[in-house]
């Protein structure tokens, strides 16, 4: 298949490799250059402009946020106006509810077609292929990027006809999984307070309780300190927002994601924006008064 | 071993059951005479009054809070009386961290031993020998109950020499369930209102994020409006009530605890406190504005 | 002066007649353009087009919200193009920071003046010449428009150079007022069920505490269930977003503007985002179980 | 009249001298003795153990909290022991509802009468004569009340029959204090992230919304950073504490006050519970990221 791959951060690199190695065409953009020289070895074209990267059956966009998507796709020489009539765009970017209800009128009255697929998995997961992809969209063009997706996750999990429903499947997996971290930080801070070393703490509620990778995986990073950043808080805080947006205009009230909105905020405030998003443990054990770090 | 066994509940029966089962001997005492009929039958002996179920190695008590462990601990003809010297309480109720302090301090003023081992499971899994036991108290004295834990449940988990630390593990294990329940209550009615419905919500979410037992279990309680009681949202009240007292006196603020303690305080002001915990969810449609029940 | 003036709602009415009583020129604009009889019967000139209203020194925006703002200014024949160089626009519309700043930006661009000048009081206070006016701009832009601010209120306060300060002030302090309305309705609530009626509970903080016309007022709306719309639910719903929004943009956590964002959603959603915001209590009401109204 | 009283902190202390300036006479018992010696030399009876203070008509306490209560009230050669048949005890403390209700039932029990009568008020407001008293019990007992609350404050409030009721006003008092104190504090960080300076914030709103001494008392204590106690953060959180058990007993959700209590123990694990309670301010800057104190 000739797939434009527009958005090679981390996510994007790492999909569009394996994209390559399943076989298909790409012509890649990136808006700094130097990223499409891997790419380019493997055997991928290089697109000067967006508009180049769109002559082709698909074109995916892995971008940072709303404001890139907006103007990859809106702008001049954008998807919009350079999609041929009847390509599909794969919106694989993590944006909000809105967004992706203007991208479907868009194209749409481009006569184009559009897919939200966000996924489930941090770079690691996407280089092994492990990404859950979170589909949404009319079923014959869900059918038609099948392959696509076969070549970059271990499975397709279909939201509805609706590309927003995967969107806010995306967000909504993003919060609770934050809520799983800031119920657990508030936990580990009253354990240690009590005399209860955060390993320990975590080695038995996830031999118990929370025997996935998930919660074995964030406890470990709480309990072991690592904050260096596999995903920001500062993301995070992004995600958090898009909910609730969502929440505000399907007037749905979601305390759980105030707060988890509150927290974030705290932490950057407070300079640590740019550390994993588990330091919302760390911002529970400073609001508990243990100033020596988390454990 | 001679065991003594206060508190034929439903988690309690099966306990009980078990280690009879495994060959201990077992005095059982239960305020309603009615539920040591089915144990006699099967070689236990019935005590008439708490002290009479004290004269054993270990007492064993599984009750239902503290008013009820304060009473036939603390009463006339209680524990503390009634127990020899050198025998051990193992005190499987979910109790307050306050209250097992304050056990450590009198059964060592008596020269009696005291072990917390509060569980995780249900009745099902108390049936199944299938609870974790979470255990805390003199290493010596755990290891003199271990052939009783073996007996009742799958493994034991040592959470330190204090015995409240297992409490304070039980209740905030309990806590980061409701945790989880509030926000996928608050995610499915966000979702709902989206245009997803909760059965194909948590179908996704349990074969990508939550694919543990724990979550595929309550996601689906909630999607099939089973609430029929496994778990009262009035004992989880209970046990959030009981974290917030911890939270308080060691000063922790613990802003998810006191979310979920209004929501449930909401449940039960609402007619609502006798149906299963994952009623949170019940609420966050109701305040969705969401009428017609959960799905 | 001569005073070009949009938005005759019911506070933009109240105030373009009080200009008009004060000697001013008045060129009026609105949308629908029978609100503009009565004050043509009062002298004013009446607008066909919003550009029509801006020849003149100052050009007052009364109007709903953000959309309407942005639309009346940066839309074709709106303020930037058609007001000469040196006049100034003076918003008294409650609006975001966000628009106050990027408002300040193109009326400087365009060689304009712009002054944001929020007010605290209903329209019975338009109406009365009670208005408090929150104003902020450059002082000599502020000197020029302090005839204009006599003619309508009690008095101005300035909140800095900076014309998005008034905005924040105004916002914040409509989040205060819910503040105080939002924690009346949940005391209510508890000495209701601890038998005290609302009438004396009210009574008796207002003469004690709460000595103030606000409260005493909000408590009194509370206590008779007078909840025909003042100042609407959803218009408080509107002002909290603008104010959470600022909070995000500006790294604050604010839990009390969160908390009273998901009860103002809770409101809408259930259907009452029509009745006044003192509705707030009546939320508080019922999540307490009580379902016979308010008292 | 003759009058016991027990408790002479900065309250009680100031309250006995102005009903000694009325003309009663007194019979003062302070745990600690010192603190008598100024009221014997103006002519009360120092009473060596509190069965000494009962032998009056009217037995007035004045004490720290529900412990200092339950211990005077309770415990040997305690009120309910020495007051003699008919007496009356005036609680003036901050106590529980709980605690109220219990001493309803003792003192009834004692054939002794018992009157709730908490106060608003600091220290400086007591000595002045300014405290305003919210008395609950049977009508006949609060009128002989009557004089000793007309010798210590500018007027009594009856919040009804049951005693507890002037209980759950005082405490609800506190907490919409409390609530004013966070809000601003929230929103004061807010605009000085935004610009504006705590005093032309308070200045404006001291002008307008909040115009009684209650908001700029407080107002002015947060801009001008004075913290040194007036009533202890800890003391707060003791008041907020006491409102959420009522909450929690009376099945009413009260997120407010949820808030206040995650924040107050907050301030206190972060060692600042010392402080007045407006430090709540304090934290708010904090948390924002704003490390140079409050202003």
């Amino acid at each position: 298949m000739e797939i434009g791959f527009i958005g090679l951060g981390q996510m994007g690199a790492a999909i569009a490799y394996n994209l390559l190695q399943a076989g298909h065409q790409l012509i890649a953009y990136n808006r700094t250059r130097e990223k499409t020289a891997q790419l380019a070895a493997l055997g991928a074209q290089v697109a000067e402009r967006p508009a180049e990267a769109c002559n082709a059956d698909i074109v995916v966009t892995m971008l940072a946020d709303d404001r890139a998507v907006e103007a990859i796709v809106f702008g001049q020489d954008g998807l919009l106006e350079a999609m041929p009539s009847g390509a599909t765009h794969v919106s694989m970017s993590t944006i909000s509810v809105a967004l992706s209800e203007r991208l479907t009128t868009a194209h749409r009255a481009a006569v184009q077609r559009y897919v939200a697929a966000p996924v489930f998995g941090r770079p690691d997961a996407a280089a092994a292929r492990k990404l859950f992809i979170i589909a949404a969209g009319q079923a014959d063009t869900l059918a038609r990027c099948q392959p696509l997706f076969d070549a970059i996750g271990q499975r397709t999990l279909v939201a509805g006809g609706d590309p927003s429903a995967a969107n806010l499947l995306k967000l909504t997996g993003n919060m609770l999984i934050a809520s799983v971290i800031e119920s657990l930080g508030e936990a580990i801070a009253l354990a240690r307070k009590g005399g209860i070393a955060p390993e320990r703490y975590m080695d038995i509620m996830s031999q118990t309780l929370f025997t996935i990778a998930m919660h074995a995986n964030y406890g470990a990073l709480i309990a072991d300190e690592r904050l260096e950043p596999g995903f920001k808080a500062r993301l995070g805080l992004k995600d958090i927002r898009l909910v609730l947006q969502a929440a505000d205009a399907l007037e749905v009230p979601m305390p759980t994601a105030s707060l988890l909105h509150d927290q974030f905020i705290a932490l950057c405030a407070q300079g640590d924006g740019e550390l994993d998003w588990t330091a919302l443990a760390l911002l529970a054990a400073r609001n508990a008064g243990l100033t020596d770090g988390l454990a």
